[in-house]
């Protein structure tokens, strides 16, 4: 709630309109509703421009399922459910209608066909065994509306895979770069373009890889300029910065 | 150098407008210029839209002067230093025009007056100390023709500091959050805005925070959605990646 | 054993009321009774006010069923057992009269209903999946008799659902901040009320959370000045101390 | 700003004794003062219970003076200076009147004699080398009008020493064990008395002790159950935290 | 092979005794019994004074039968097989006398009633759960003929429990101290007698414990000066150490 | 590509052989075959002088034998497959010719019958437990067409062992040195020896080994100085740097 | 103070010899005396058989000074002074007798020529740097009265210097073996012998060491069996512990 | 010592051409000098192919003239410093003839010029930082008699500035590549030839660089297969390895 609506309000307190009570009321019950175990957040949409998104991953199939009506209730089209395994998944099938990704272990529920209303956010891997999180990325930003063009297995090792991309990677408004093992990907991305890198580093690999630590520190220390990072494995942030960055 | 461009090239070759020899040449030499010490990248400002800045940390002040001299009669406008101590930046002045700014140790050359063009990017921080660090992302973002609105001190310790800013915040395009000890702040910002947000984790602190590695996890782990997050003291970067974001 | 308990035992030494032997086998066999597997502190209700708590975690369903039956028949009112899972719950239930709560994995032997004659402890939650160990700390000061009130999922991404509980936050006596991911909640909540915030850093969350790393580090680093941390998951440790603090 | 002192405020703007400018200018200005480099906040010993104390470690002296200025011309009575270097508190001590202990590096400004209003804090270390940490706890809990005992140099190694002190410890409302290497001097505190025990991990030691993590991870990890930390060498913490919890 | 070794060997080529292909063949197959997946070392028992231990993690039930056999076979009355699972237990059991401890997961092979000629160890423990590695200890210094006396669960959070045992402390040529959590035990211990003390930071405990790495740093740090340490949970390693060092 | 190859392209382009867009669709569709879920690098064996390897732990039997064949198809005559377990591995069985390793969890498929050509690579191991690391080295190596002599279970605590191969040490044109623990063999090889040691930490071990680290570390830290280090348990990259030593 | 003094002192109240009164300060006096800075423990020569040892890092030389005077004057002969620079070496020369070693900065004052009465201590090192902290177990152990064999520079990269010495390596009693880097030799060593090997990691080296960890690491994980570690750089342990068993 | 030179001396003993004294004594002295601080080890030449070098690091000025001396007349021709600040390289300017390099921190004495017998060793860096590293590499293998071509400031945030040197790079035999930061340079050279690589990672960065820790373990983890590392900032193992394999 910022200054202007802070400042209506207690114009319409000042007016008569609303009482000192329902302003308080309103300020308390208008964001969020209380399922019990969660509190969900209504107002997001209007604070933030996006509905909150489901975190699947230690949240039950009914809690999941209560969620999803409590927000599409409140005027949500769609909702997203991430990290949604697919015994879950199946739980929520036999409910309502969802659109469920096995690879990224994502879920829509409500409206699952979305106009990509936006310009081009172009998401690439370094291996194939990075797919699962780009996909998780690549859904998000649909989700929001955007067109995505994924260019994958496309790694430092064997380069000019990825230079035979240069005219895409050139054409994009922002990339997410999702690369395991040492992460170098982001940083020959972030060198090639001029446009903002999403760097995403993944736990594939093992040893001395330390859970994704090796390509989390890799993309830290990008010697390319226009790289920022996000959590290991963190698909969906990435998407969901990508498509803030695209609607600017 | 994109698919395009690579074509126009060949083309060339093939009317016999150029000799292979020639292409190689150009492909070879437009990009950058040795100076021995440095390969001065000249093709930068095409192909990221931006002039490579010099890294002060490492360079002697004659190195420095050089790479500047280099970029100045290579066609750039102004040319920013960061990690610059006072007695490089002495030595700079007494040689050649530059504007230093001793907080953020920064510097411009050439035309030091730059004009802001683009909408507002917001620079927060934490605490006072981590104001050298805020400085060096805002002066990078004004050196890249952004409009920076600063807003200091204002961590979550007195939070009611950050919201008296609420306004300002929701009007950033991007905002850059800077902050060191538990690094709260980039988490509190991004739940309360709908625009991208870089965090910058600092190095300010002490025993545990062992070096910054308090407030990069606490950034990277943030449960606010549109937070990415570049090195520890990286203000560089930050800005510079602000000042993308903005531009699209 | 302070120093007057034992001038008064010298005393009756010195008087010939008891022989040097006796204050030897007093001294040693009184404060714990010996069953082979564990020796039971039975003194402990005297020299730390609170009798000794069962960890379930390592221990079979019989070896916990001899302690709790050990520790009822010296004198405890009631037993609290914590990490104690469904099948060892169920175990003793079979044997004899428990009360458990599968969130918390915790259970009481003894008196089950526990008066709460002490002032208000209130229990925050950064998100949903902290609630097990929230609900650990929580009936761990009702199970010492404290009155608690449960405020979860308020979270920093979300601050206004946190500041909407303003009041009852400065209402605590004292305050126990359970959070994971960024654990920023306790740095927030601590900013804003004037009473002590036992912060317990939990292990959700993933990647660069390291298992709880984050969350720790964050908290240990708390720019407010009242907040002191327990080890990662340890919702027994800050209830307790909470119990403590609370009856001063 | 809790909800009733909310309320009361939109209940003047309703009866028209403010306007809701008013109102915004008011929650707005109240809390701190802008000096430019830093907001003091004014507020805080309303809200907390007790006043900013300046943290002398990255600010220069006169900065610090005007810091102090600034609070004693706004109602304070005095100020604490934690992490004062020499050279720092000779500046002050030129401009102002000021009692500066060069042990723990702290000072107090305004009235520097301050009643002992509250019963007993006890601070205990392990070795003569924690006593600047210790002391910087024991001054800021004397700051705040608490009574302390200092018990130094009763390391577990020699643990009859600690034992001697076992009646004073058992009189303490609460204890600060400060102590580094491997810390277990908190653990065997914290299973002798009833009452909390702040530990402070220190930095004193060498070799595997890593700057205070040995000691940090070992008072985490305490077996006894009262026990809660703060940040390596945070004694101001300690001290503060204590305060608070021996007031209630 | 020592130098006096060496020069007989010489001598007895010098002499014609053995010729210098038989002194090379002697070198090369004297020492050990090629099994193909393992060198079974015989040598040992008179270049150490202690046969070869088989560590039975990694080595299958057929495996481990046949270095057993093997060693039987050159000489050993008995054999000690550490981290031995039940399953491998009971396929030994099926073919080979073998006195199994579940507890430990050691078991002996050969004759398995072993006298204790020697004496005393003493095996402590700070709690319950550190009972399995504290008897993998105390059965390996029994297995090489030690005396061993156990005293379990006497850790520092009820110190009394510890002192009660001061005089078999006292009595003991060298004690082993085994203990998780914050591995205080050692340092305490350390301080009250005057034999070695072998510290075994064990991996019980949880989130900041870091499986072990709290304990270990612990023991490293100890400020009493008597204590050394091995890898956690390497009970076997501190038997051995032990038994090495009582029979001085 | 090197220069030139680009150049004869080009000349080409220039002569009227090819057209520029021959040219570039020759530089896109040249090197490598998309799969949709791999990019398949054909052009490895030019340009490194090896086929890829597939790395068999993320990708399931169907993904495995569709990249076999079309490597078979695109003129390699053996494929090597590392990382597979056995129910791929019997998937591969059943629809093509493969010759499977269940030690090294390796397979090699099309011609698995291949001619040592080259000189001889010599592969220790300091324990039995080392040895699945150790094979899938010594197999990558004889896959390129090495001559491997296999030295295991000849670790630093039982030195003999390895001294008696010195002669076999001596003869290696490079040296596999495999080890977990505290991985010394790699130095001790390293100070007998001429040629190159790739020295392959594993993860054999428990406690403070922390997964490998403690190997890792202690081989990076060689005091000998032909020693280089691959990831932990990489026994492809070391059989396969070997081979290329070993071909120079 | 163990039970059977208890039971005598006990004995002593009862027979009205000495007061309850008397028999508690005996117990609070004896041990120790209280210098304000330090409480020197004169009762350790009784309990753990040797005097307290001055660790001088963090002690000015005043504190030093009376240390040492406190405890000549209760009866110690000698007294052992470790990590004392030159400045503060300087300092007790002018005041008092010792004898100073300026490279394991360790002295002796009061007797400093100590009878050799016990048998041979080994000392060895892997390189010359690795010989400060080698000559502070050297000395340590020398000034409890045990003869000091030095065997340094042999380390494991040029093996055959160690193995020369391998017949007074299987004369010692107890090896204390100091290495950085890799840590090897402790292995090595463990390996050649049958008595007790006191590892001590040091911070030699550079990089990947990381001030110790890597030679810390490699010795806790030793795959030689009679080995046991103290802190990074800690001579003095190992000279102390060395001179335990040596006596044993 | 091979075993084929172990049984020509045993038979030259049992020939009675040297006694068995004498063959004890030869193995005792002939490879190294005891200078009494340092063993110098003359027979490395034989054992290793390469004279030992010089660890400028802790070493006086005096004791390496000393070992260089030692060195020079025991039949080497050149000898080779590392790590050699300004100070000591003056120092042994004014006693002999050195060749001293400022930027690598090199000497070379005796023979100062030699040969460049051997094929071509490429060495890469990331940027103008790296370079003091690779200088002692590129003079390391210089020293061996390689011919070395260096090609700095070529890193993947400017990539084309890499691949102007495609050619140069597959021509090479061996390439060490030299980067700090995020250290993908290695990944990408090890991906664009068919020659092993030397990755050697670099301190140089700040932040979440934790002193090279990110280059470290980015190399390690590299996607190429040919890549292997050695420890931060050892410039001259790289050297010293590639010459090894450059000489095969």
């Amino acid at each position: 709630m910022n200054k202007m609506q802070l400042k209506n309000m207690l114009d319409d307190v000042a007016a008569g309109k609303i009482t000192s009570d329902e302003a308080i009321m309103k300020m308390k019950t208008e964001p969020y509703e209380n399922l019990g175990f969660a509190k969900v957040d209504h107002h997001r949409s209007v604070r933030q421009g996006a509905a909150e998104v489901i975190y699947g991953e230690c949240k039950t199939g009914e809690q999941i399922l209560k969620i999803i009506c409590s927000m599409l209730n409140n005027g949500e089209k769609s909702v997203l459910v991430t990290r949604l395994n697919e015994d879950k998944a199946n739980y929520l099938k036999e409910k309502i209608n969802i659109k469920y990704d096995s690879v990224s272990k994502t879920a829509v529920a409500g409206e699952t066909e979305i106009k990509a209303a936006h310009g081009k956010i172009v998401v690439v891997t370094g291996g194939t065994s990075d797919i699962p999180v780009a996909e998780e990325a690549a859904l998000t930003a649909e989700f929001y509306g955007n067109k995505v063009l994924r260019i994958y297995d496309v790694g430092v090792a064997g380069i000019h895979r990825l230079f035979d991309n240069a005219g895409d990677l050139a054409d994009a408004k922002v990339i997410v770069a999702v690369a395991g093992m040492e992460g170098a990907l982001a940083s020959v991305v972030g060198g090639m373009v001029d446009c903002p890198v999403i760097a995403v580093p993944t736990s594939v690999g093992y040893g001395a890889n330390f859970k994704g630590l090796s390509a989390l520190l890799s993309m830290l220390n990008s010697c390319a300029s226009g790289v920022s990072v996000v959590n290991i494995d963190n698909g969906f942030g990435a998407g969901y910065i990508a498509s803030m960055i695209n609607k600017i």
